[in-house]
Order: C-alpha cells, then structure tokens, then sequence
C-alpha cells in the first residue's frame, strides 16, 4: 500500500518513518555544508520568495535538504521522484511532515513519491507537481501551477512540452505498435488532461521562468530543444559544473561503487580482476575505488584520449572480449548501450559480478539475457540475481541492471550532493531573482559560482585555501576572489 | 524466540531461512576455494574420520562452508557460535538442516546457535557441543565427549580446562564481589555439571587430541596455560600462520572497514580526516582501505618501529590527543584498551564517527561514555548510536564500540576465510592424524602447510605461480616445492 | 668555446658529439611513436613540401625527433633554442650533421644553439631562424624568410611582430631605465636589422602563413595580441590540446619531479613531508608522484575547486605559512609569483629542499633571497645550491628557482613530448596546408586531432581500443571514429 | 691512477674531492638521524673505546658518517670497499682527510678504497683493513690487528677464517681448473699472507670478539659456518633486524630503482608495462615505485604466499614468459639466478630496459647473453649498454646486470642507511662492550635495540609516538618502553 494517496491531498500515513526520516536529516545535513551555508547566507534575504518550484528529483535524505533549503530561501515546493524505485520512504515522510509539523497537521512540503511505483504512479506523481490549485487557493492567486521547475532527467520538462505541443495541436496522437509502454503512459496522462482543459499546460508553460536540470540526460534533452527552437524558457544546465560532474561522478561512484557491491554480494574485492567499461569520470571513479580495494583493473574505452589517461593510470586497457575469461567483476560505466553483450556474458567466469554505474539498464543487454535458452534467474536476494547459464556457469546481476549504486547502495552520499544541490539552489535563484539575464537558452552556471559552490564544502574538510595577493591576482590576471580559470579550464 | 530448542536436540523450524542459506553456502563455496580444494584432495582418503569435533566459532555462512568441509573429510561435527550476536541464522539453518535434509528429517550438523543469545544461552550453547551422548549411542561407543576442539577465543578449551580443574578440586568455587557476570554464568554451569558428574570433564579431557585455535586472543590463553603446565592437550595456533594472520586482519579489515562504515553511516570516506588507532595488520589494513576511499589518513603507534613504517608508506603519525578536534572518522586496532578515552570523545568533530575493529568494546571507553553526566544515547539505527554530549557536539557509536566491522558490516569476506579456514582444517588433519608429531604444547602450522594454504587459492585469483629448477632451488637451498623461507621471515 | 659559430652557417665541429647524439635519438624515436607514425603516414604524400619552418624551441633529442619528422614530411627547417641553458649539445649536432651527413658535409638542419648561451647569443641565435637567404639562394627563389613558425614561448613571433612594428616606426625605440636586460638585446637586434635593411620584418610578416605554439606563456601573449587586433597571422594554441596540456603537465611532471630531486640531493622522499603550491595539472603530477615514493603531500592552492579536488584525493590542504616547519620538500607549480617568500623560506625545517616546477623563476623569491643580510651561498653541485641562513639553518634550492624539472633533471620524457610534437606536426600542417580555414586568430586543433595524437600512442603502451558499433555510435550521437566529446568535456 | 696508494699507507691526494665529500657527509648527517643521535648519546661515555674495527663495506658518503661515528663512540677505524664499483671516491677522501684534516696532514680513517678497483687491488685493500702494525706501534702494543669486525657480504670475515685454516693446513691450497677468477686472487692473497707470518690469521681470530654483518649473503655464510661448527667468534646478524630488512630493501629499492631508470633511460615509466620478478622485500618496493610512476606492474613469484600477496596488492602475477612480449621494462629482485634467461632475453620488446636489483649478476643471464651468436654490444653511455639481438630488436641492459640501483643510481639513500647503520652500531657496541652476553654462534639484535633504532629516526620525521599508560601496557602484557611484539611478529 503506498505511503501517500496520488488522488487525494498528501496525507503521511506513519509518524515513526517521519521521525527515522527526521534523524536522518539531521545527520545529511551536517555532511551538507554547501546547503546549510546557503541557508545562512540567503535566508535573511529570502531571494525565491514568491517562486513556485515543480521538482522532479529522486527523493531521498538528501534531496530532503535540498527541499528544506529551498524553502528555508522563501520557495513554496511541490516534489516528486524522478525513479520509480529511488525515493526513500523515510525521507519523504519527514519532508511532508515537516520539522515542525505532525501527522495531522504537517506542516511540509507537499511530496508524491514512493519507493517502488509503478509507472502509472509515476506519472500521476509528476503530474501532481504542476497542480497548485490548493496553493493558489490559499493565495487568492489566479495562478494554478509553478513558476519554476527543478529536473532531473528531464520527465517535468517533457511533460510540459508535450502537454503544450498536444494543446496546440488540439489532441493527444494515439501510441503506435513498437512505442515503449513508458510513453503509453505518458499520452495516457496528458490525454485526460487536455480532456479536462484544453489550455493547462499552456497556462503552465507561460508561468514557468526556468528549469535547471541536474543529469547528462536531461541536459541532452534540453540541448536538442534549444537546437530545434522549441526550448520554452531558459534553462540552466547544473550537470556541467564542474563542482557537479566532476565531483559527483567521480567522487560519487568512487564510494558507492564498492558499497554497492559489498551490500550485493559480500565478495572480496581484493586480488579480484575488475573490469570497468568506460573512463570517463564515472569509470575513473571506480577503477579507483576498485584499485583502493586491492583488485587488478581493466579498463575498456572508445576515446582514444580517455584510454591513454587510463594507460598512463597505470590501468590495463583492453577490449572487454580479448579478457572475458579473467573477469570477476564486471563494471559498465559508459552511457552507451550494449557495452556488455550476451556473448560477454556468457563468457563471464563462475559467479562474476556485473552490474552497472552508467546510466540506462541497457548498456548491459539485459533483454538479450532474458531471451537465452535455457537461462535461469534466481533471487538471492532483492537486487540481486544469479542468472544460471547454459554453459554451466553463473553470473550474479545486480539491481537488474538498472544503477547498482542506487539498487544495491544508497547512491550518492550526502556530501557529494551537497555539491550538486548548492550548485542547484544557485541556479533556482539565478533564474528565478536574475531571469532576465538569462535568454531562451541552455546556460551553465557561471564559473563564480561553480567556484564559490566549492568554497562552501572547504570548511567541512578542514581545507585551507590560500588567498592571491593583489599583485599575484594582477600579475595572472585574475581577480582576487576569482573566477581563476579561463572557461575552457579542464581541472 | 530462539531457533533452536537448546534442552532439546536441534530443530530447525524455518526451512525458507535453510534455503536462503544453502543459497549463500553454495556462492560462498566458489569464493572458498581453499576449502572446496580440500575437498577434492582429502575427500577420498577420509582422513578426520573418527574425528568428533566441537566447534566453537562465529556460526556464519564461512563457518558453514568449513564445518561441511570438515564433514567432507569423515569427522563428525558439533557447533556453537563464540559470540552471542555473530550467527547467521540461515546459515545455521543450512547447515543443521544439511545439503540433503529436511527440516522434519535433518541430515546436518546439531548447531547450537542463533543471533542474540543471552549469556546464559551462550554458554549454554558450548556445553552442548560437549554433550556427544546421541553419537555415542548411535555408535555404540562408550565416549560421550569429542576428541578434538576447534576453538575461536578459547571459551571451549576454557570449559574443559575449568571443568576438569574443578571437579578435582571437588567444587566449583563461589563468584566474588565484582566478578564479571560471564564468569558467573560459567561457574553456574560447571557447578550444575559437576551435580551431574564429578567426572564428565576430567573424560572429556581425557578424550581431546588437541584443539586447534582461531585467534589471537585464544591463543593467548592457550600460551598461559602451556607457560604454567597447566595445558591438557597439545594446540595448533592456527592465528599465527602467516596466510591468516597477515591476511585476515590486513585484507579482511581493508574490505570490511569501509563496509561498516558505509552500512552504517553512508557518510562519504573522500576528503575526509580518518584518524587509525594501531598500525599492526589491521590498522595497516584500516588505513590503506581509507586511502582508497580518498581519505586523508592519521595513525597513531606506541611502536616506534610500526610508526616508522606508517611514515613510510606516507601517512601522518600523531597522538590522538594532538590532532583529535581534525577527525571525521576514528578507527581503533590496536588490541589494548582505552585507547580512546572519554576526553578524546569529547573533543571530536560534531557527528565524528567512531568505531572500532580492535578486539574488544574497551578499545573505546564506553563504559566512560555511558557515564558522562548529559550524554544522551539515540539509537539512529541498529548498531548505530548518536551520542549528544554535553559540549553540544554530538558523535556517532559504531556497534556500542564493539567490532562495527561484524556489527555494522559481515566480517570477513568469504574469500579470506577461506585462508583461515583451510589453516583450521589443515591443522585439524594435523593433530588428529598425525597426533604423535605434536607434544602438547602450542605449535604453528609447518611453514609447508602455511604455504599450501596459499597455494589452493591462487587460481581462483588467475595467479600463475613460477616454478623454481632444480638447479634455482639447490643455488638458494630450499626444495623445489617448498617451504621457501626461513621461519623468521617476515613477509 | 660554442659549439656552432652564430655568424657563419652553422658547422658541427664535434662528430663524437654527433654521433652520441644519434644513438639516443635512436633511442627516443622508439619512444615518441606519434612522431613516427607521422612519418609513416605523411612521408609519402609530403604535406609540408614547401614550407619553410622557422623553429624555437629547447633543443633536446626529444626536439631532434620532431625537427627530423618536420623534414620527413618536407619541410626545410632552421631551429634555435628558446632558452639559454636547455640544449643538449649532442642532439643539436646530431640535427645538424643528420642521419646521413658528416662533419664537413653536414646534411642536417642548421642549428643555433648551444648550453650556456648568453642573452647576446641567445638572442642572436633566433634571429639566424629568419634569415634564409642560404636557402633562398639554392633555391633561385625571392623570398629570404621563413613561411612558418613553430614557437615555445612566443620569442620567435615575438621578433617578428617587433620588428615589423618598429619598421612601421621608422624607428627602435631606445631602452628604458627600468627595461630588463633582455629587452635591451631584443632591441639591439631589432635596431642593427632596421640599419641593415628598412623592411625586413614586414618581408618575413608578410610570408608567414601561421605559427603554432607551445606553451601557455606564449599563448597567452597569442591571445594578447589578437584581442589587441595586432595579430599578423593565424595562430595555433598546441598547448591547449587535451594530449598536450593534460598529459606534459601532470605525467611529465609527475616523471620529472622525483626524477630531479633525487639527482639534485639524493634524499628519501619516502616518510618526509612534501608541499606542493599549486593543484593545476601539475600540482597533481608532482603530488602524485611524492606520494608515490611515500612522501607525505601538503597542497596549497588558490581556487576553490582545485583545492576540492585535492581534498577529494586524500592531501592536507593548507596555507604554506600554517605548515612551514613541518617542510621537508616544497615544490612549487602555480604559474604565479611570490608563491615562496622569504619568509616563508626562513621558516623552513633544516635542508629542506626547495624547487620549482611551475614556470618562472619567481614563484619562489630568488631575489628576496639574495638580498637577506647575512644569507651564504654555497654550490653543493652545479644547479644544486645550499643557502645558510642568518636563522642558523639552511636550506637546499634547485637549479636556482628555475625549472627543476629540467635543471636538475632532463625534462619531459620521450614519451610526453611525443604527444605535445604529434599536436605541433599536425598544427604545422595544418596552417601549411590547410590556410584558408584558419582565420587570423587563436585557434585550439580540432578534436579529432587531438584524438588522433591519443590514438597515435596507443600501440605502443599496448593499449586496446574498443570500437562502436554504428548502433552505439548512433545511440550517443557521434561518428564511430568519433570526435567523441563535446568541446567543454574535461577529461 | 687510484686515489690511494696500496701498499703505502693511505694518502690522500685531492682536497677538492675531499672538501666536496665533506659538503655531501654534512648533508648527510641531517638525513642520517639515528646515527646522529648514537653519538649525541654515547659520546660522553665512548662505549666503543677500545675497539679496533676493521670495516669491510661499500665506501659510501652514508658509510662515512657511520665511520665517523664509530670514532665519536671511541673506535679506532681501518677500512675498505666490500665492492670494487661501489666506492664514492669523494665520500672516501673526506673520511681519510678527516674533518679537521688536511691532505698533508690527515686526520681520519684510513681507508682502502677506490671506485673501478681490480679484484687484485680490491683484496690488497681487504687485508690492509687487517693490518693494524702501525697503529699498534703507535699505542704501543702487542696486537697487530682488530679486535672487531664489521662486514658486509662476508668477505673480511672469510679471509679471517680462511687464513686461520690454511695457516693450521700448513699451506694454502692451489686454484684448481674451474675456480672463479676471484678465490684464485685470495689465494694468492693467503698464500704471501703464509710465506710472511705462520700464524698472523690465528693472532687475529684470537683477537676477534665478533662481527656484524650487513647482508643476506653474509648472514647465510655465517649460519653455514656456525653449523658447521667453524664459526670462530660471536656474529651479529644486523640484516634480520626489522629495521634492516625490512627498511632498506623495500624503502630503500622503493627509492632508487625509478631513480636508477630514470638516470640510465629517461624513458617514461608511466603507461609501461613493468616486470618485477620476486615479490619479497625487494619486489615490494620496486614494485610500489613503479606503480606510483603510473607503470603496470606485473609480478612472479615462486613463493604461494608471496604470489598471494602480490594478488592481494592488485597486481598481476605470471610467469615471465607468459607476458615477455608486453614488457617494457623488467626488473629481477629474487635472490636467485637464471631469473631471466636468454629466451626471455630474446623475447621482450624492442628496447626493453632490463635491470637487476636483486643480489648477483647472475639473476639475468648476462653469460648467456654474451654468448648469443651475432648479438652485438653498443655503449650508450657508461652503465647502460643496447644489446642488438639477431631477431632484430634491442634490448637495454643495466649495469651489466649487476645492481642497476647503485650502478645506475647512488644506493639507498641516507635516510634508509641511517636505519641499517644505526643497527651496525649498536650490533657493534654490544658485541664490544657486553662480548660476555654473546656466545660464539650467529644473533639478531635483541628487539629493544631494534625498535630504539626506529625510536631514533622518528623526530626527522615529525612523528608523535603515543606512549602506552602503565594500565595499557600491563593488560597487553609488555613493559611500557617495550619491547612490544613477540619475537615472531612480522611487522
């Protein structure tokens, strides 16, 4: 039975996961500096007071404080996950409860998630962010949806596009043979909803000042609106800060990786040979992680720069057919699709461990696994699947091969998101207090605040940073308090 | 309630737990190959049969594996865990239950054991892997104790020893004003034995081969006792074969520490100021599975020549005391006690985490902590406790100071038992086949056998192991197949 | 007595010096595969028939090798050094007298340049690069310059667009007081060649089809002039390339780092505290190189981000004044001035070691030092110089502030500048043979080439290179032989 | 013409060399704690008054300040090379000049040696360190040799023995077809030795009270002779001292291995595959640099414990022949001989560097080598031979195959010499000072001393040792200034 009722206002139906929720919170935001700087900083003036924020972001601990900080910063917030499996129940109790409120009377932000939703669920979730009518009530505005969007992935985007674009066109196209269920259920939504207005998302589309979107894929989506003119209003690409990529990629994997498999399997990492698919941050974290653990590393790569890099790491780098047959652990990490084919699995040694850290279930060819003869899956335990083979041979698949850091550990640990979501809350108030520096375009953050995200998380680590004199500012020509690097700086 | 009736014979009562743990026995048996290759070599020629051994030692999936290795090998077996919370219920299960029983018709091992035993059930427990009267009606025998112990931490070897002393005394003595409530237990039990029999431990006695010990602590014990004539039996010290002590504790810690850690706290290890208590194994284990993690590594050492090598490889040496108000995440190894005393706790980072992987809970002054005045104790989750201290920081308590990398994490990976396990059985073989090579006295395992152990695991690590010529091993004067090395060497 | 007379042609006066040098240009071809690869590649189709390079950089073997691919693909070349101390004087007889020639009847390439040249010569020697007239008589032609430039520093574009400039004029303006000494030469040269001829530079800028650079000094003076609209010709930005920038930095700095110390001063590293100003690319070279040898890192840094990443990667970030007497080995790489005070020198722990391998002299206050009343310094060893300090200590300073790296070691390995020469053969042909797609501008190589210098070093390393189906390549949006990267991607 | 006159008594013909000797004894003193503070604290009471110490061992700028602290202790000092290359000629003036000596009037220790000596010079040399007449003279007594010996590799300790038994044979021995060329040159040696005095080596083993030995290979002469029963005095074995073995092999190789290719090769170690045969010590710390230089390392081993260790560190480990077409670089560290055979020799790479930093010439094949047919020998330059194979490639062959670590680099350096000198001295004070603890058999340092030898090198370090409480170190059952460990530990 889910936690919160998709029809009905959100109601918390368990006090004791809001106060487990609570702790939590209380724990995520001590390893949250950047956010709780914010909070110091921008509460007394309150720059996204009047902002409307429509989030679509996996609910978890930490997303929890992201929540509170945008409210903490005058927003009013709608939430829904991102990921049908990711939301921490606990957590989206807490937020729904609130600090302060009660089970009857919470006294938080309204949140439509739960783990485990089917697609359906989904979409009604995110559908729910968009309505604010109870909130306009309340205002006496004549508003009824947000006025911001805060994606990831881009699914709150797509809806508002789709849902004008059908308006526009006056109906919803029927789903064609071959069209994945997912978007079955996307036109199912916004059929009904242009059943029961003809200009909702139109309405909504006007309102909305910007989205800043936090992944790889949601940034490609909104690079390809921009391309082809359709981009609505501005939005600002968060996943290229350098304090995002660069650190929750690397930083992110490197630690939830090995977690990952430790909490799957329990197999020691140690003398073990690993391979990783791809070196691109995501791969250099966890071939470091994997090294940091004892195993030999392998490394797979197309670009022949990113294979140099691994090479000059001291990594092997290989094809992953040419070493199939040495594999214990098999990591795919590449944001392309097929990268792990049925041949490779087959060839796999007893008990490999596969599982992935890239992005979509299918750089593992999961469907082709399901479709060998005479394959056999057993749950060992959630998450965690011995696939017997007819060689003779097993492999164990973790979390299906969907994200093994987000099925079979907690994802990104607190500190790591704390320096996504910092660059986050910049970006909502940029768009939201600053919108007219921003066209219809896709903009990253600018390199001051990319820069002061990380200043914000030195404290916490004891670091100390090393200030310019003026003359050693002149003399590189750079300001004093920065920006340091020309744009095309690589770090 | 318990899962087995400790009066009674053992009854499993769950054969879902039984099937979920012959699950994890079988995927623990490929990273086992130490044992599954004893196996294989031994299984034919039976050389434990006759052996009737009582095991006491952490009733996990490893232990599982060994306790059927053993079986394999012709012995009969009896087991206790050596800890009241480290059994695995399934794994208990499985084994009671055997590769072939039921639970209505078991055709296993009589475990006694379960996760969260009192003490009194404890000690209860390792007074029924001494109770062989079933076997020897089976048999028709006129024994009714084993003849061989496997022991971890001594509590059985302890039994024998007090039990036979005791009846020769004629009475167990009364407890005393401050005698630890364990001891109490003890002397409860052999004073209801001794009402029973005054000479069921002296045949027991009588009866044992010799026992072959896990740790370091049991051995410890085992030293005493052989220092004071007092030694009943001749010992294998299995702790000290250089494939289990440079091994557990180095690579069992370097894969359980960040484990612990991660299940407990999900606190993100990079960046951070990681303080290791020790530099023997595990704190070189501790230290190095942290590095990997991209923390910054502190160490202490009363060792000068410990401490020299921890500058060596690079890591900062300091008293705790010196650099305490730097530390997100304090890890004691050292085996002594009060290593953290209640005036470091208070002078911690706000949430700093603490945890032990030492030997015992006064690693870490808890008894100290529970007594300062305003402290308060919030259970955050199993095995996890914020402490709020008066200063207004709080800090998070791993598994009450006991072992968090067994509370928090699941100990040592299967593959590393595996090494241990194998020094066990090979020891076993040792004192109860070859029984006239070993005078009772406290002996390590022939280096010869130290490297066997090694070298049934290299090829499940696809190492290729290079043969010396005759002419190689003549020019350094070793055998051709070994041992290699003088005993003083120091790996 | 210099080796080469700058008046008169160029004449080898030592064919042992030649012939030394020919084996280790044997020796370093075999380690700069990009460069012969070229060969292979080019060689037949002579895409450079027709230029004429006027080159100015460090004439090591490593350069021997790119001058001797310039000719292999049908270049005519001169070359002199572009700093006084850093030719290895059997590389440039090598060059001159070539592979086929003699000492009488050298068939290389005219040289200028030799250890140890003055500012007069140093500066003379880059004049002889432009003047031509030998080969213009040869060739019948009118022409008496270069039509390319290959640049390290900008000293060559420099003296053109002075040149040119003063011509304009009329007139060499007059030195200042206050002008560094070298200006005063670039001047003397520049008014002696306006004497000699009125329009000789306007000649030579007039020809030249492009320049490519080196180094991030000389490119940003690129970037000066074209923002200054001064720019005479397309330019180039090598330096800028991913295989250039990313790779000599960090792997070449993290080679010659260690290297220099240890023929500098013979000290552990291992145990001793390192210091590094500076976590740019070569920041991260260095410090991965001390640690690699044990040494305990410290880093300082400016810019909030880099100083994150060092965080993330495990070192102690500090301020150098909070760490100073801890000190036994500071490095310094920032690329600014002033890093290392005087101050900060006097505070140093006895002997400490103290070198440079950012870029000039005065990251570490080499004057400040000299003028410290009271301060003695003596020559351990050439480029090795122990200071006695009124405090009562010394301290151990490298090559005198300069380049470490190269004073005490010798610079970038084969391999490393293999990778930075592929980029300037590829840059060099492509403003040769491709002009009329090169604006006067800056211009970075496109990122297929940059791939392709990657691509070029991988056989050798033994590197596998997994290829995309068409389907993945589709799938991600690029070209199965890519590029594969967006222009921001970071590496 | 050698520095040193033979067969007069020393003189010292270059000041300069001496006064630059001096510079580097000073700088090595700050890196040569231990021995530093021997003198601090054994100075006043000069233990080793008395003591007449004939020194065999590699004549070093470390072992100067060892000598010079054997005289602050209150030796008396004679001393020579214990390899003909090895000697730093400049180390060897300064020792015999003295501090305050001067050319025509030295103040030192006479020292008999030079670098680049013939096997005739280099015994000649030997039996000078025995030949103490004019010493005696000068004090007036009846002795005519040391009282001590302090060797390294065995080879004073030989003469001593071999002399003794020829005298008591009456006659020494003729070569017989076969012998090595250098027990003909002993021979010959003991045989003048007889014509010139019956019983001079019987004098001086009655004189003898003991050596301390420095090496593996003199360590198991040692053993061989106290087996036999032929040992004629007390031995201390300072190679087994924890803070010798396990130091100066795995830091000190750590050191000068990459410090050795990099100043024989400049190649880049980064990206290459790098062999390293042997995984004790030795192959530990040759391996970590290499890792730390960005190389992959691949390992064999004979040992299965080691070869597991090596697995459990995360690195390959193979055969050699299994991998030689990858090699870049390999390196033997074994013990052993025939490690690399012409085989391997003909299989690697083309220019593969090879290098031996294990103990003898023979670990590489180099016989073998020399005799390929139509294999050719090119100096590149001294220490650093290609040898052009008839298959067509070259390889680079180090040192000949002897020690690439001292023929190539400069040994280990200080800092690790300091642990093993500190050992020396203090072997030596007890073996003077307390000769009546010592029985005529073969000793390790008793593990107080040991660990006092690390307790000395620790301030250099800014290491903070923690001092255990009385309470501590009663319940680990060790006395509060240690000794700390079983004598079995292996750190």
């Amino acid at each position: 039975m889910p936690l919160v009722d998709t029809a009905a206002p959100f109601v918390v139906r368990d006090l004791a996961l809001a106060e487990a929720g609570r702790h939590q919170l209380r724990l995520a935001e001590n390893e949250m500096p950047g956010l709780m700087a914010l909070r110091d900083e921008f509460g007394p003036t309150q720059p996204l007071k009047g902002a409307r924020i429509a989030g679509s972001l996996h609910m978890t601990v930490q997303t929890a404080v992201l929540i509170e900080t945008l409210v903490a910063l005058g927003a009013q917030v709608r939430w829904a996950s991102c990921n049908i499996f990711s939301t921490q129940d606990e957590a989206a109790a807490a937020v729904a409860v609130g600090p302060t409120g009660t089970v009857d009377a919470p006294a938080g932000v309204p949140v439509f998630a739960w783990k485990g939703e089917t697609l359906e669920e989904y979409w009604a979730c995110t559908e729910r962010i968009f309505d604010w009518s109870a909130e306009a009530a309340a205002a006496g505005a004549d508003w009824t949806g947000p006025n911001m969007i805060l994606d990831d992935g881009g699914d709150a985007t797509l809806l508002v596009h789709k849902g004008r674009e059908f308006e526009l066109a006056g109906a919803v196209p029927a789903a064609e043979a071959g069209d994945p269920e997912e978007w079955r259920v996307i036109l199912g939504v916004l059929s009904r909803s242009l059943d029961a207005s003809p200009d909702r998302w139109q309405r909504t589309a006007a309102d909305i000042q910007g989205v800043t979107e936090e992944t790889t894929t949601g940034v490609h989506r909104l690079y390809e609106l921009a391309r082809a003119g359709e981009l609505l209003f501005p939005a600002i690409n968060v996943n290229d800060s350098v304090t995002k990529s660069k650190f929750d990629n690397k930083y992110g994997i490197r630690h939830s990786l090995p977690d990952g498999i430790n909490r799957a399997t329990d197999v020691l990492m140690g003398g073990k040979v690993a391979f990783v698919a791809g070196y691109g941050d995501v791969g250099k974290g966890a071939a470091e992680a994997l090294r940091g653990q004892g195993a030999r590393v392998i490394v797979s790569e197309v670009d022949p720069i990113n294979a140099l890099q691994a090479a000059m790491d001291g990594y092997q780098v290989a094809k992953l057919e040419s070493v199939i047959d040495q594999i214990d652990i098999l990591i795919t990490g590449t944001g392309n699709k097929d990268v792990v084919t049925v041949d490779h699995l087959l060839g796999l040694k007893h008990l490999a461990v596969v599982g992935n850290v890239g992005h979509f279930d299918n750089e593992i060819d999961m469907a082709g696994l399901e479709a060998v003869a005479g394959a056999e899956k057993i749950e060992i335990k959630p998450q965690v699947h011995e696939w017997r083979l007819p060689t003779g041979r097993s492999i164990l698949v973790l979390s299906e091969g969907r994200l093994m850091n987000l099925g079979n550990a907690t994802g990104h640990p607190s500190f790591v998101m704390s320096n996504s979501f910092t660059n986050q809350v910049l970006a909502q108030i940029e768009l939201y207090a600053f919108r007219d520096r921003y066209a219809t375009d896709v903009h990253v953050l600018p390199k001051h605040l990319d820069e002061k995200v990380a200043r914000l998380h030195l404290d916490a680590l004891g670091v100390e940073l090393t200030t310019l004199s003026p003359e050693q500012a002149a003399y590189i020509g750079v300001e004093v308090d920065g920006p340091y690097k020309p744009e095309h700086y690589r770090y």
